[in-house]
């Protein structure tokens, strides 16, 4: 077992730095967004080499600027209230929770503050349960808040960047992405950054109490993840319930009976359905890849310090997992310079070529990146322990692992697209199905979500397949956070979507010309296919997190073995499979409820405002952010609740063997449910956008916005909001929370859990 | 272990008497129902004892009744003519999987014709693979013809007493209740009688071959339930496709583009659309319920050979599962003349509860009845081999595993009806959704799904716990022939709907008064309710059966243990997920491609035949019959094969390991999606029922037909078609099937399969 050649003084160099390094990149980017000035005298100045030669229209005057200024303000102010409003619930929770956890795992040993002796090897001794309890519980609120901040400031720097790019797509598209790119990029790498700096640094603090203890260090970091992985769900699940109480309201009014277009200001819940972009898309998508990102380290960390890694304190090697998402952080920035400095967006064909690069490239350049880290970082050769049996494992195959993870997800990417994007087939032929009406649209669309899941479910079972050969459970946390590696462009892509969105809004209510909401249209519509891409690769890692989170917890909670063959296991594999479904029902219950609040509010004011239609008189949008903030800070407890209380539920009554149950059922049918719901919803969505840009002899035949099949077009991207923004992307979260959950909790059931089998 | 009452001469005599019995009630309802005389002259001499009195607009008149026989003709012939080509394409098929198992089966052993020590105790010698194969193609040709036998039976009675049903709601809603189920009951007991004859035939029939090897006999009846359910995951499949296609398409045109109602005889699809009640939900449903009855029956015969019963020959316990289908016979017998004869329907609101008590009745009458089968035919004390293990049974153990069975079939009959029957709140609040558009409606409709899922699966969760901790898997499927115990009554239940829902579509075709039509509508809507408890009881029993077929192929396959923890059950685990979604994608393009076809050729007609709307020229019924067919043969086909072969490839190239994975996978999933989309669907037709009817306050404000909130509620219940009655009755078929499949062929598996990871 030669040592490797990054020595424990290098790992703890490179991890720092390189997390500063991407905190300084993603400041230096909002500085350059920062230069697009909103008021309107440093605007003339700033931009005063570049005259806005095209767009004489829509003009360079006082108050177009302002309307912008103003508007963003209005977003920015209803973004920010309802994250104080939903931070001081969960709050509550976290606090509640983490006393819970306290309480927990310490009654483990009986609260008792002496050593034990280790599980891995009797003859030492090893800190006490009290200790876990405490060091959990501390993790669990540092995850929760460094999810809450990135959450805050991916929302904070959106909204910020939001009216600057509507004013910069006057001067052109290429200005106009690069501004909602860059943005897009504070968020990914504050979050990526972060991330790491903070798991890092807890790791060393730790280890100073714990010292040569990694089981119980590793044991205890597992709060981190389940810290950030439960504010994700609220996040999502309010987030998600905001944001489509608000554009289903708006859309089933404005549009369908009022025939008014998108985003006009008459329609008093545009603010909240632009507010709702920022707080749902931006903000609790943050939270969500956060919490996955915490996750897959966590896994991969405390299924390590189990392997030899632990055994013999090789801490660089430890950190092989931190290491990886220091050397995604050095390549996701050289990858951004590809889309804002190496290359310029000319026209509006090129944005979504640029975008799909952005994967492709760093994709390549990761794998490079991960060669040089598995060569510097791990031994040649090492052991894992994997349910009682050892297994050598060689550097290359551990590369591969991490390797076919990244691949499987650009794979993934590549379906959702196929099956999402309007330039293929399976789009075209729902859009073609709008041509008899909104059932065929609808019926053809479930279809197609159904039929996305196939190519997907391989790739997993192939990464699985693969990397537990060649590393067990260890391989399987490492291919998610292959997957993950290059997590800070993929949020980059992924917040450039709402930004662009909001652009367009902004656009459309400062009353600017067409052409610059075509533009602003443009940016979005690709934005579109790459959010499909981002929920594609976040239900990947997710499936794969969940399955190393599982494992951890099977072997924390010293189960041998789960048999499908045993009842106790069968009936939580049957129960387990339900609870995406039971989940869903709520969401899109609270969804369905919250948007007719939202249709009854909105109606209600065209007709009792009088000259709202006629644009003389304001609506009152304070009002439909306040139905959309009540919907969704009340609808996400149910849904929250279902997801945290199950684990505790079944393993303190059914025990650790249903709770496996429980866990693979959710996992297995979860991720099903979650890619048809992302891909039929991002279909119906493309499908409408198919026959309203009318680019091509059928999609002309099906057209104009206005037509029947348009109509039917409608209707089915209604329908989809809720699937792919609301219930399909906290099903990632449902999988994956309850899995770190239960492995945080492990020790608690293993030892007092299965009552009513201790009873009966 | 003290010998039962019951000895093997009484149980050799009982069985076949029951069957006997069941076929005579059977003939004796067809003879009642073919009282009604469908030719003038005799009909006014039948009837001439109770003059018309309530319809004289109708009338008695020759040229009425003489069109309803016209119409009839018609549909029985449309009818006839699709069985015909259909079971032409499967008879094919069938052949060619005969050869199959034959081949397959028979290189077990090399083709050896020698007898080989038993598997179960070595010194003694039992039959040659080459025997089990040859007899397990037999029993699957026997399964399929019955199969085919008892859809096809099921479809003649069913034309046969359409028109009548239509001529006696003239004399009022009781008669033609009664018609239309006692024709329903010469369905439900000439399958189950059939069913158990035949396969009591096989036993002794193969006995004389096998002797003492019962193990190697049991095993060979296996094939009787694959044959079952093959032959019926085509007529389902291809019947759904059948019937949707031509329902949604003369929906579509006929309701929504042309305004005329429902059966209107100018709808050139509407000969096509009653024919399809027949095919799909007569024909497919009777195949699919006698798949099911096959199948738990050989579950249970199965694992009973391998346990104390087996070894130590004591036929009347080993015939318990028969001993079972008996008794329900005869209890099905006494319920079915609580609804003919003991009492009388007066009125309209009647009928619900009288087919309710149908269900409530047997259930009771059945619990006694499985008391005294499980104290006359099982001794007292009994030894199960499960996985290894022994386990002692007492006989009022086994006893309680029927009972929850069937106790948890009925629990899931009323949740089922519950969730879409519109006297309840949850459609009624998806009916309410209607008011703001087809959207949410779409959307409430698929989340009560979702929501509906949640009692059944805990209600199985239960069974299986229960069954299964009393007597592992022989609980298991003696639990779910528990479930299909009453099967007579619930298929009479079943069959009545589509049969009352002909004779409505036969009374407007003929012209008859509205008021006739009424009363058939109501007959219908109760029928609706009815049927989705009929799917529920046919999902929770496939779970079971599934269940208890996986158990018994692990055996057989000689696997120890399923451990979901390696990598190939895993795998095998999360595909197997996916498959139903696969499944369900093909299945409800399927119905949309071939609904398309259908629109546009009715809308050619009503475009190029002069007079069709005014009704003076009449329609090219045959055109859409055609069409109807061929798409649905050639569209059965590929989900057929990815049901079929899916077993066979995973078997062969991964094994038994990762095809118990599979299997536990697709059932897990496929539960959830099928009791989802029942109810979905049902709950979306009966919210346009309920806004049709307007019976209450809240749904006249939502009415009348053709508000803004029908319309959407029409959209809802056309998507729902596919769902309720294509994709998600087939994958009860799907889970069953694959189970039963690997059950016949593990012993090619155990020996041969797993190429891939040989290679490897």
């Amino acid at each position: 077992m030669a040592r490797q050649i990054l020595s424990e003084m290098g790992t703890e160099i490179m991890i720092p730095v390189c997390a500063v390094i991407g905190i300084a990149f993603s400041l230096l980017q909002w500085i350059l967004v920062s230069f697009v000035k909103l008021s309107p005298d440093k605007s003339s100045k700033g931009s005063s080499k570049e005259p806005l030669i095209e767009e004489e229209e829509g003009g360079t005057d006082h108050s177009v600027i302002m309307k912008c200024a103003d508007i963003q303000n209005a977003i920015s102010q209803g973004a920010t209230s309802f994250l104080y409003t939903e931070y001081q619930y969960v709050g509550v929770f976290m606090v509640a929770f983490a006393i819970l956890i306290f309480l927990f795992l310490g009654s483990v040993e009986g609260f008792s503050t002496k050593s034990q002796p280790c599980s891995y090897d009797t003859s030492r001794m090893c800190k006490p349960a009290l200790a876990t309890a405490v060091f959990s519980t501390i993790s669990f609120l540092l995850g929760a808040v460094t999810s809450v901040v990135s959450g805050f400031l991916g929302m904070r720097i959106a909204t910020y960047a939001n009216a600057r790019t509507t004013l910069e797509a006057r001067k052109g598209v290429g200005k106009a992405f690069v501004v909602a790119f860059r943005s897009g990029a504070v968020m990914g790498f504050l979050l990526a950054a972060n991330g790491l700096l903070v798991l890092y640094a807890a790791i060393n603090l730790f280890k100073v109490y714990y010292g040569d203890d990694w089981q119980g260090l590793f044991e205890s970091i597992t709060g981190y993840g389940l810290g950030g992985s439960s504010m994700a769900l609220f996040g999502r699940v309010g987030g998600g319930i905001y944001t489509k109480a608000a554009d289903v309201g708006a859309d089933l009014v404005g549009k369908v009976e009022r025939n008014i277009p998108e985003d006009d200001p008459r329609n008093p819940a545009v603010i909240a359905d632009n507010v709702g972009d920022n707080v749902g898309d931006i903000a609790g998508m943050g939270s969500d890849l956060f919490g996955s990102y915490a996750e897959s380290s966590c896994a991969a960390l405390v299924v390590a310090s189990i392997s030899s890694f632990g055994m013999s304190h090789d801490f660089t090697a430890m950190c092989y997992p931190l290491l990886i998402s220091s050397m995604g952080i050095l390549v996701c920035l050289i990858t951004t310079l590809f889309a804002t400095d190496f290359f310029e967006i000319r026209n509006v064909k090129e944005i979504e070529p640029a975008l799909k690069n952005q994967l492709i490239i760093s994709t390549v350049l990761m794998t490079f990146g991960i060669a040089i880290i598995s060569w510097i970082a791990l031994p040649t050769t090492f052991t894992i322990f994997s349910f009682g049996q050892q297994k050598e494992v060689q550097n290359w195959q551990l590369f591969l692992c991490v390797c076919v993870g990244l691949l499987a997800g650009l794979l993934i990417g590549f379906v959702t697209e196929y099956y999402t994007s309007n330039a293929y087939i399976p789009v075209q032929d729902v859009a073609d199905a709008c041509r008899t009406g909104a059932a065929t649209n609808v019926i053809f669309g479930l279809a197609l979500g159904y039929k996305s899941a196939i190519v997907p479910i391989f790739a997993i079972a192939f990464s699985i397949f693969v990397s537990f050969n060649f590393a067990a459970m260890y391989g399987i946390a490492v291919a998610a956070l292959g997957m993950l590696s290059t997590i800070a462009t993929g949020l980059a892509i992924d917040a450039y979507g709402p930004i662009s969105d909001n652009a367009g809004g902004i656009a459309e209510m400062a009353g600017m010309s067409h052409r610059i909401r075509e533009r602003t249209d443009a940016l979005d519509a690709a934005g579109n296919t790459t959010a499909a891409i981002g929920k594609g690769f976040a239900i990947g890692s997710a499936a794969l997190v969940s399955l190393a989170l599982f494992g951890a917890f099977v072997s924390r909670a010293e189960i041998e073995v789960v048999d499908v063959l045993t009842p106790k296991v069968f009936i939580g594999l049957l129960v387990g499979a339900m609870l995406p479904y039971w989940f869903s029902a709520m969401t899109m219950k609270s969804v369905g409820s919250a948007a007719l609040k939202m249709v009854e509010e909105v109606r209600r004011q065209f007709n009792t405002i009088p000259g709202l239609m006629e644009g003389t008189t304001k609506p009152d949008y304070a009002n439909c952010v306040k139905i959309s903030t009540d919907a969704s800070i009340k609808e996400m407890i149910p849904p929250g609740a279902l997801v945290m209380l199950t684990p505790l539920i079944v393993g303190i009554f059914f025990g650790v063997e249903t709770l496996s149950g429980v866990l693979a059922g959710a996992l297995v049918s979860g991720v099903q449910i979650a890619i048809s719901a992302s891909n039929t919803g991002g279909a119906w969505d493309n499908a409408k956008k198919y026959i309203e840009a009318g680019v091509s002899e059928h999609a002309r035949s099906l057209g104009p916005k206005g037509s029947d099949a348009h109509k039917a077009a409608v209707i089915g991207d209604t329908v989809g909001d809720p699937l792919k923004d609301t219930s399909g992307p906290s099903l990632n979260i449902l999988i994956k929370l309850m899995a770190v959950e239960s492995l945080v909790f492990a020790p608690f059931f293993a030892r007092h859990g299965g009552l009513l089998f201790k009873i009966f």
